[in-house]
């Protein structure tokens, strides 16, 4: 389909109202149009999965870290597509692309926002849970190079279903690690022991944080891996052992009033135990993307990394879906297949 | 004056009410007694100067990281003094120790808990501000170990003017960093310029300390150490650039609300910056004191390093001591002469 005179129709997915706390469905809007022709060094992009990330719910503000989207504009989103029509040298028709395609059933953008995936035989939502920036490189980074794990250190991880949390806990396993993972729900809990391979799950929603930390790990923990914030991260400050490291991925639970962000009021127990809180965002090891695709890769390719996700089907339900990551409705990285 | 049977009256200052946010002299009492006899073991030592830190604020409440006054218990000190009975064969009597010699001036305890002082011929206030666990020793390897600050680094450093802070500003410009302190009133800023070096200094109390921070580091800081907590942490974390080091010395302005401290809401900036927040006590170090005492020393006596300190007169005037360290009425480091 390279005949510019018959363009798809595409519906994209706007802001309508900017979300007072979690966002609702009710804060966008879908518009239908014909999509646009691409320009020399564009392609035209069919959308096949989106991934919904936290990131996104920042954007929404009207000061916000990773650029805020306008009212009217368009949901940034990333995913994989097909390219279907190509005005670049870089990619030719039925090329299988990733990159920042917006929350939208085709995409017409530079060339060069996009890279070709190097293993197109991989269907498009495990390729995301696996390889993405925003899941498999993040955790890869996360717990390798900011956190270091190492053997028989006991790491906990806070949302530990989700699309990160899932990879960090088996990462750490494969170095030898002991590791609690903290989700919400029973079905979640049984996820991580089941099917990602946890030593320890605890149900923040229906257990004793606290408690059960410190049944699990009597003597503290090594590493904490927070990619929610808030209460969580005050009480796993509260059993950091010495020398342990807070890694601060993300924090979900913050992210709906990111003007009025609940700091960590125990950080003092960072000085007690000479221990680190260290953030990082996986763009900061942009030039290792190369090299860390190819080992998750490998770890998925002889079975030792389980990428659990959560569907939503069609772009219409795009605010759906990132209204429940925020109401923790998912196991698994949740994406939308468009 | 090792006639057991004329021991001296020693004045003792103890915890007469927990103290209800910062320390006030009314929350402590004054008691004579004769001193008490030393046992096999001990030793009694007439103290010279005892050293007032934010430490001890933290040992007023009922639970306590560094153990719990209790009501009418004396109120724990650093310090150095004079054996003046020895039933130890570790001193001999004359020998100057230093050690945990409680607000008294005079102290009965095992030799076990003291040093001799390598240096007696330096003055007891210099040794301490130099040479102190609380000051020099927690300078050295804070701004060395914990922040390996490195030439040309942009460091901050709050409480700047205090027995630490100046040391910590020292230290890192003879590394060759640019160092930028904050300190509260013009007379504390004018010794930061003056007598310390600073490359800029920042008056919290008449200046906007944002503005003057973006305005001698418009591309933002390399180090932040901090002996505050609070809203100047917030400042600082906002004005980080990547791969920042926030090192967690202490945080005087939550000592006196230990229970409800106020965390750092714009932690999240570690995340966006790839940056850390690593806290530490000195007695993680304890290994390295000897080391470290040396290279100070031999600083000190090549007139590299300035010690200002505040003193104030008698065992009396302790609770006032203590009172003004919070009310940040000293300019170097506060200490009593007994």
């Amino acid at each position: 389909m390279s005949d510019i005179s018959n363009l798809p129709n595409s519906k994209k997915i706007v802001l309508k109202t900017r979300p007072d706390g979690d966002p609702k469905v009710s804060d966008f809007d879908m518009i239908e149009e014909i999509a646009k022709a691409p320009d020399d060094g564009e392609v035209l992009v069919e959308v096949q999965a989106l991934e919904i990330g936290a990131w996104i719910r920042t954007t929404l503000n009207e000061t916000a870290f990773h650029g805020s989207t306008p009212i009217s504009g368009t949901i940034p989103a990333l995913g994989n597509g097909k390219v279907i029509i190509s005005k670049s040298d870089k990619f030719k028709e039925g090329d299988i692309v990733t990159g920042p395609l917006m929350a939208q059933s085709y995409t017409t953008m530079a060339a060069d926002f996009f890279t070709k995936v190097p293993n197109p035989e991989i269907d498009p939502f495990t390729q995301i849970g696996i390889l993405g920036v925003t899941t498999g490189l993040t955790a890869y980074f996360g717990i390798y190079e900011v956190g270091q794990v190492k053997k028989n250190e006991i790491v906990l991880v806070s949302g530990a279903a989700g699309g990160v949390g899932s990879l960090v806990c088996q990462l750490a396993k494969l170095k030898g690690a002991k590791v609690i993972g903290i989700a919400g729900g029973k079905e979640k809990c049984d996820v991580l022991k089941n099917e990602i391979g946890v030593d320890a799950s605890i149900d923040y929603k229906n257990q004793n944080v606290d408690e059960q930390i410190k049944l699990h790990a009597p003597e503290g923990i090594d590493i904490f891996f927070d990619n929610v914030g808030g209460e969580i991260l005050d009480i796993a400050l509260d059993n950091i052992r010495d020398r342990a490291r807070v890694i601060i991925c993300g924090a979900i639970s913050q992210y709906s009033h990111h003007d009025s962000v609940d700091g960590p009021s125990l950080y003092l127990r960072l000085a007690e135990k000479y221990a680190r809180m260290e953030g990082f965002t996986v763009m900061h090891f942009e030039e290792r993307y190369e090299e860390a695709s190819k080992e998750l890769l490998d770890l998925y390719n002889k079975g030792k990394l389980k990428v659990p996700f959560h569907i939503e089907d069609g772009i219409d339900n795009f605010p759906l879906a990132l209204q429940k990551l925020f109401t923790g409705g998912n196991t698994g990285k949740l994406m939308v297949k468009v």
